[in-house]
């Protein structure tokens, strides 16, 4: 099976490794050759530019984006439009806004070119080792697409949930779920750290991960995080990201729904940013291993000049 | 290996039965005989009064506790302590608080007399297949009473965490953290159920806990929920429980740790009584599929009555 692939950060040069091993042929384009080159080099076919990117697929074109939500993915799409004819599918990994989605899917079905949202979720690891992804759009360009949700995700992990928007919005509330775990983690280390027992927090996170009520990929990845770092030192506490939790809300709004431990969890975000606590070490640690993010630079206070 | 077993409610008797299971010799004892038949089937010795049920057990008893916190426990331990000598060990499996199990083991300290707190967790399936298991305690009686915490939870599922009432405290904060976490997935299935999109909500369950972020066995238990009742139409959305929850936030404020997200969850419960939502329904589900926690009943408003 041919694939195209665009968007070679993070999580996308994983997916495309993963695609390759799976025994996918992989055509890839980016901007900037170099980005090109580690993929390459295990049996990526770079292109250099939208044309010959679609030049070297075959006619009924899958072309995977992987880049960042908003202009770039507009970008993308009228860069490869040209090239592009009635019966080719264009899936849109990324964490889209599912409006975006649905515009996008309809600008391009008067061109007979299909159109699905796939969120996908599992971070770093999922994208090298099998994610979870949530698709929407229609049955036929689903059913085309689908070896490729399977070369990418895990057993099980990945169906078609709806028409259009809906896999985008799916993975919206799961990364509202996302955040308020995070959240809910943080504070009840905080509680665990705090409590003048002296922990050894991955005494606590081992027994935790195994047979509680609470265990999960979470908690695996915390009891990772304090393997290498027992006491999350190497976090200053601050917490970045938020756009989806920001669409999460804006949505919950609309469909008159009460949010109100994400509208924590955001707010808790912003506040990291002022004063840290141990609790968003624990987010920073938990954001850093599953998704490779660093903590955002605190504005660094400007000391006044010594007197002399 | 003989123990002995008091407490034999939904999660006791599956404990004491993994017991038997795993070749142990189990005395119990409980007020009303019959509550004993079943486990007396499965080959338990039972006993008609504390001190029978002491007598059957050899010196140095390992005693384990799974009885309702507060009152409960101390009348348990008042019952048991005339036949009691140095060098016994009671375990205390049960959600008790973690200052009442402090003071517990100072004051069988004194007659010499081992005291271990024990946070259990893991529900139903846990009791019966493997829990997760927090210790607190002194070192030598936690040696002493380990084949018991290795015959009662799954592989690496139990550790002595710190000095007495630390085991109570990392299952406080457990719990604390399970509250946060069913209130981030009773809002998240809110935002799905309200969408518009008319999800197969078992189908996105599908997805979400294979390879997503937030996989893991409360997901795991929503797909079971679900597949039973596939809109959790069962349930009205109303949330009981509450009390460990208490203990937790009044622990933050003794520890000046904010916790405002279970401060959210507490409230949403307290909310869920009297003006119940979809979010109640995930989280109500959710009680039941860990715990066999039924809805509570909500007081039902009189009619006024019809007129003739």
């Amino acid at each position: 099976m041919d694939i195209g692939f665009i968007g070679l950060g993070k999580m996308g040069s994983r997916m495309a490794e993963r695609l390759l091993d799976q025994g996918c042929e992989v055509v890839i384009y980016a901007r900037n050759p170099d980005s090109m080159v580690p993929l390459s080099q295990k049996g990526a076919i770079a292109a250099n530019s939208y044309q010959e990117f679609c030049s070297k697929l075959p006619s009924k074109k899958i072309i995977f984006l992987m880049v960042t939500h908003g202009k770039a993915v507009d970008e993308v799409i009228a860069g490869l439009l040209p090239f592009l004819s009635a019966g080719d599918i264009i899936v849109d990994g990324g964490n889209s806004f599912y409006k975006d989605s649905i515009r996008r899917a309809k600008q391009l079905s008067k061109k007979g070119i299909e159109f699905l949202d796939a969120g996908t979720s599992g971070g770093l690891d999922g994208a090298r080792n099998g994610a979870s992804i949530m698709v929407g759009g229609n049955d036929s360009a689903f059913r085309k697409a689908e070896p490729v949700f399977a070369a990418l995700s895990v057993p099980n992990g990945y169906a078609l949930l709806g028409p259009s928007g809906s896999g985008h919005y799916a993975k919206m509330a799961h990364n509202g779920i996302e955040y308020c775990f995070l959240q809910s983690l943080g504070e009840g280390y905080e509680l665990l750290e705090k409590s003048g027992f002296n922990y050894d927090l991955r005494q606590v996170t081992k027994v935790y991960r195994n047979g509680s009520v609470i265990r999960g990929w979470l908690v695996d990845l915390l009891a990772r995080a304090l393997e290498k770092d027992p006491k999350l030192d190497g976090f200053s506490g601050t917490v970045g990201g938020g756009s989806t939790g920001e669409w999460t809300l804006r949505s919950a709004k609309d469909a008159k729904v009460k949010m109100p431990s994400l509208q924590v969890a955001m707010k808790e975000r912003a506040r990291s940013q002022k004063t840290p606590r141990f609790n968003g070490k624990v987010v920073a640690a938990l954001r850093y291993e599953f998704g490779g993010h660093e903590e955002p630079k605190r504005p660094v206070k400007k000391k006044a000049p010594a007197k002399k």
